[in-house]
């Protein structure tokens, strides 16, 4: 591993290679959380882990299982990237509450209650109403503190994410947005959300996806610097980590299914828009994982300290790991 | 067939038996709308059809499949009962909007939006807040009117109700449930909603299940009937029919099932409670289906005139599955 600095990025959703996998250990990152379902019931997410299951035997020099975060300093030791399993939606638990336990077994650590559309537990960003969490969200909230799998509330409308801090007993977190007073976006979070999360020890992953930056793909490095500085008074350094919602890689058809599945039989543009219906560019100064170490420079450049750079770039989602990856003692 | 009024149930969720099927066809029962699923995925879903076509092979004396208002005509000729399949929630879809053409060609002619909790598409008449149709769910009732699948809401919350009728080009249905104004239950309808299902042609069937009755299992005959005349007040006789929401010979594991699922892991009650868990007791004039006899003995009971009862016992439905279970011209 090089340098002293590690990184942990909270969501990945690439077209996963060799290639890709040693640009993560060249860039010093030590977990990454890898989504390994959007739309896929139970029987396909068991399919996702059976191919992942022979990438770790293929390229096991370079990637390993992330369960824990004894997993994750084992894979810094050994120099390769720890691999956490989670779900950007609560299609692979299907109407079962049973499987939250067995997606667990299975190394899933992180599951958002609701992906752009309503759920059977909660409201997506992309609804025009939002009443809260459901009968079954509730429930299968509880359940996800006992067995140590952490809620995810990326994609989830406001209220219910409000209410899914308040109704988990344990932190939660948004693997990858950012916030709304930066750049309006229904993806992105307002000030109250944040401070809620910050307040019950949860996370924020900042991401890197243009739609979620001021500027799109313009956006300046600078600029999001800044950003990071203005939410780290509102959460404190702390709670911040990154959650780069990197989808490197993929054909346009990939952002195609993530927003329509088979849900609709009108096409439906997400974030883009008729005329930008595919992925938007990255930044220049975020094509991939070697773009990490141009945020650090940003940060330390706008007066980070190398500690808070350090606690922003791994060691927070490390803490959390440590503390929400394990089922509930009580 | 006994006498020329023909019975049409829109509901019955029976624990299936020649004895029962003799019973139908001894009470001049014409079709009855049979519960396919609940909380069955569409494989399992396929699996209670399989269960049925055996049904069918086995007993074609006695009942035989009816999709279409022909089949129910030429099941009254051959003194048969015609059995229309339907879901009482969107489970058999999951998330997939081309099973909906899929589940009509496997005969489905009901679909639920909707059971006592939150969907993909609606929400349940159990929910704390109600927030109207999802994006799926608006999509889907597009499909189900394209298809020719009625859109029922029997257990759906008030608003997704009136939503759906709204939405939906094509009239819906309540297969089974009755008027809050004679007993308030979260699954008996407001007159909002009884208004607006039959000013677009949408059709009421009457329940028998006491949770549905006032005094419960101790409902009166001439009460229930009466409660019949002012609901034609409201909604004009052309609108109502039968949905007994018969569960015949079920043991109490099966009401267990449909209220708790695999959802939750406390213990739900529905409409009944802890102390009163099980079925209910029907009420002594309605134990199956000889009980319509004695309905159709008290509606001529309070003046309604043999056509009115023949329209209620039988004909609505029969006009009603004329015009909506075909695929929509347009």
């Amino acid at each position: 591993m090089a340098g002293q600095v590690f990184i942990i990025d909270a969501l990945q959703y690439s077209n996963w290679s060799e290639k890709i996998f040693r640009e993560m250990r060249d860039a010093g990152v030590a977990a990454v959380h890898v989504t390994i379902s959007y739309h896929e019931d139970f029987r396909e997410t068991a399919e996702n882990i059976i191919s992942w299951n022979r990438r770790f035997s293929r390229f096991s020099d370079l990637i390993t299982p992330g369960q824990s975060a004894a997993d994750i300093r084992q894979a810094r030791r050994d120099g390769k990237t720890a691999i956490v399993f989670g779900f950007q939606n609560a299609a692979p638990i299907e109407d079962d509450i049973g499987l939250v336990e067995v997606c667990y077994q299975l190394g899933c650590r992180f599951m958002q209650l609701s992906y752009n559309n309503q759920s059977l537990l909660a409201t997506g960003c992309y609804e025009t109403e939002d009443p809260g969490l459901t009968r079954m969200g509730r429930q299968v909230i509880r359940e996800m503190n006992r067995v140590g799998m952490v809620v995810d509330t990326s994609h989830t409308a406001s209220r219910s994410t409000l209410e899914a801090i308040e109704c988990s007993d344990r932190p939660t977190a948004i693997t990858h947005a950012n916030p709304a007073f930066w750049h309006q976006a229904l993806r992105n979070k307002t000030n109250d959300v944040l401070k809620a999360l910050a307040e019950s020890g949860g996370m924020l992953g900042l991401s890197l996806y243009p739609h979620h930056l001021k500027d799109g793909s313009k956006c300046s490095l600078i600029n999001f610097c800044e950003m990071v500085a203005k939410t780290a008074d509102i959460m404190g350094v702390s709670q911040l980590g990154f959650g780069s919602d990197l989808c490197q890689d993929q054909p346009d058809t990939v952002v195609e299914w993530m927003r329509n599945g088979t849900w609709t039989n009108d096409i439906d543009f997400g974030e883009g828009s008729k005329t930008e219906a595919g992925f938007p560019d990255q930044p220049i100064w975020f094509q991939g994982n070697s773009g990490f170490k141009n945020i650090i420079q940003g940060l330390r450049g706008i007066g980070f300290s190398e500690k808070e750079i350090s606690l922003i770039a791994g060691e927070n989602w490390l803490n959390f790991f440590d503390l929400n990856f394990k089922p509930n003692a009580a």
